[in-house]
């Protein structure tokens, strides 16, 4: 192993491992592939004058997300955070509220609760999905919370627990079914967390179109981009009403008078970004056939090494295969850094998963489940150069 | 003036006053204009990949923006109200303090003031600068408030009032010096809206640059745009350490852990709007120059007619003329919705100002001043088209 003389052997198995399929260039985590009408488009808004938040790609864009979801209404807004943001509003949760999210997530998904005054609770997740596990979830609400009149309050808090937000972590859907028969059980809102998960699909049905509403993101590192940009997807006629409501300043439509009924937001994606969104969807098929062929290369790749695996869709799925995640045996755990060392070192760009945000100084002091899972697949996970454009 | 039947003689002379200038084409209120590299560098944007929160067009934008304004640091972000939201918490604004803001905006300033659960308290506006007034103001904070160990109290509401936000309306800069010095007086901060007053400049400061901190809009309607888009201004480098941490989700820099060290905001301007931005500063000195002519010209096409002033620049500062504005003489207030119909109706647009915020459902209960010129300008004020291009 003199070619890697500062790392261990594992590390060194792991980078050759990407390297075999990568080949010897520099890759990034995720980075957009722009190989269809992006500049068209973008040509097309600019000729238009329509760049802001009134614009036809907009509505180009929207109808394009209902088409491919099948979520009959899709709100298209600033960003994942915004979506979020207002879906959990429109869901009823207010100041001093609790919400049940994962605490292995980006920390978006907790601010979004914070934004409203409401305190993210967290729950641990499932080893084979990698996200929020419906049956540990289950055994700790019957232990700290209880329905009284329908609403669900947290015993030791009093507070009341208004919504659960699933994240479809890294692509992969989480089971979905039972976080919904759950949800009902004890009178929650569910909102999914699909911003990672745009493509994937669980029995039949989108991510984010089985709860009340769901949530998609368009980041610069998501497998479709729009710059920055999220959507809201609900079959909920009134909620989709409200929510384009609310993102556009909650202005009520007159010719020329501004009354506003209510504290709105200005969240509305402007037309530029939906051009560009729009070019992106019509890749994103390609996107996920790239992406599932890197999946099979990457698995065949690291079958010969011992103690890791990497992250397949769980049954019944078809995740889009956003990130690539190499998931380490417990033995291995220690040695998560030096891989991290020595690819990053070398130009292949990995990650580990997120700090879990019980540990992140202004969550620490917010309710949580026992999170042995959470914890134990932080120090395992690992993802690795995850572009459609590398196959 | 059979050509009018249904309008009264004014709306038709007003109509035709218009026409002088514009001609006989439809026109917008404003639409922007994009004659210069917008196409080249949509797609250079396209072409580094780079297009969202990351990449070189954010640092040119805000390098532009801070040699054009003269303010030594500049944040980009995603909207002028999030540029609000963020100026103000870093004020040092929370949960039930007050901030005094003008009856007489739009409801993007209020709503920041509410986003961090703050409460918006409504000031008066000055008859010359339509923003606020500072000589009212000092009037009804000696009524109202007292200094208790350097901070503002509203001894009716027992809340303190920790900033002030002047706008400068329609792009016609404030007195801000006299702001300033008030909210001295009182320990009060000053966060400057200039939403509407990029390239406007007031005693040889640009508007936005003179108080703790100011910020600016990029929305589709704007002197210039990037689609969607704001910043941030301020001479005081902790202040924008800080504005840029909390507006990319408060995330410490490290090569590859995620640690958030407070509750921060997916807030940065995209790349691909930025390209946009960047674009269109190239071509603000002739905006500027354009709109001042139009300006000449709706003066001229209404000095014939009594009852009702172009509005000017005030003494001492250059407008941006973001918006052309009719100011009718109270006798004719009756009559602005008539004329607003007359127009509107033949294609030329025209807009009230803002509806009072303090007549709005949601800030109808809040504190405020007696408010006589904010009411009687919202009676009498007409905008008319503005854009850069019409002349």
């Amino acid at each position: 192993m003199t070619r890697y003389p500062d790392v261990t052997e594992f590390s060194a198995r792991t980078l050759e491992a990407i390297r075999l399929v990568i080949g010897s260039r520099s890759a990034a985590l995720h980075e957009p592939t722009f190989g269809g009408n992006e500049g068209q488009y973008l040509q097309d808004c600019l000729e238009s004058t329509f760049v802001s938040t009134v614009g036809p790609y907009v509505e180009k864009f929207e109808a394009k997300l209902a088409a491919f979801t099948g979520s009959t209404h899709v709100v298209a807004v600033g960003s994942g955070t915004a979506a979020l943001h207002v879906a959990l509003r429109l869901a009823g949760v207010g100041p001093e509220d609790e919400v049940l999210v994962p605490a292995l997530t980006f920390v978006a998904t907790a601010n979004a609760v914070s934004y409203l005054g409401a305190v993210p609770h967290f729950v641990d997740s499932d080893e084979m999905t990698l996200g929020l596990d419906p049956v540990a979830l289950r055994n700790h609400l019957s232990t700290v919370a209880e329905v009284r009149r329908g609403i669900c309050v947290n015993r030791s808090t009093g507070r009341e627990i208004r919504a659960v937000v699933p994240v479809h972590t890294f692509g992969h859907p989480v089971a979905i079914d039972d976080v919904v028969a759950l949800a009902d059980d004890y009178g929650l809102a569910v909102i999914e967390d699909a911003a990672e998960s745009m493509g994937s699909v669980s029995k039949g049905r989108h991510t984010g179109t089985t709860g009340l509403a769901g949530v998609l993101s368009f980041n610069g590192n998501k497998i479709i981009t729009s710059g920055g940009g999220g959507a809201l997807l609900t079959d909920d006629p009134e909620f989709a009403a409200r929510a384009r409501h609310l993102t556009t300043t909650a202005k009520i439509h007159h010719l020329w008078e501004y009354v506003h009924d209510d504290i709105g937001y200005n969240y509305r994606l402007p037309s530029l970004n939906a051009a560009l969104g729009c070019a992106q969807m019509e890749q994103l098929p390609e996107f996920l056939a790239s992406k599932r062929r890197l999946f099979e290369a990457y698995t065949q790749a690291f079958a010969p090494i011992e103690n890791v695996q990497v992250v397949a869709e769980p049954p019944g799925c078809q995740s889009n295969y956003w990130l690539q995640t190499l998931l380490l045996d417990e033995a291995l755990a220690d040695q998560r850094d030096a891989v991290l060392e020595a690819t990053n070192s070398s130009g292949v760009t990995t990650r580990p998963a997120w700090t879990p945000l019980h540990r992140l100084g202004p969550y620490a002091d917010c309710p949580r489940a026992s999170l042995p899972v959470a914890e134990s697949l932080q120090r395992r996970i690992i993802n690795i150069p995850s572009s459609a454009g590398l196959t």
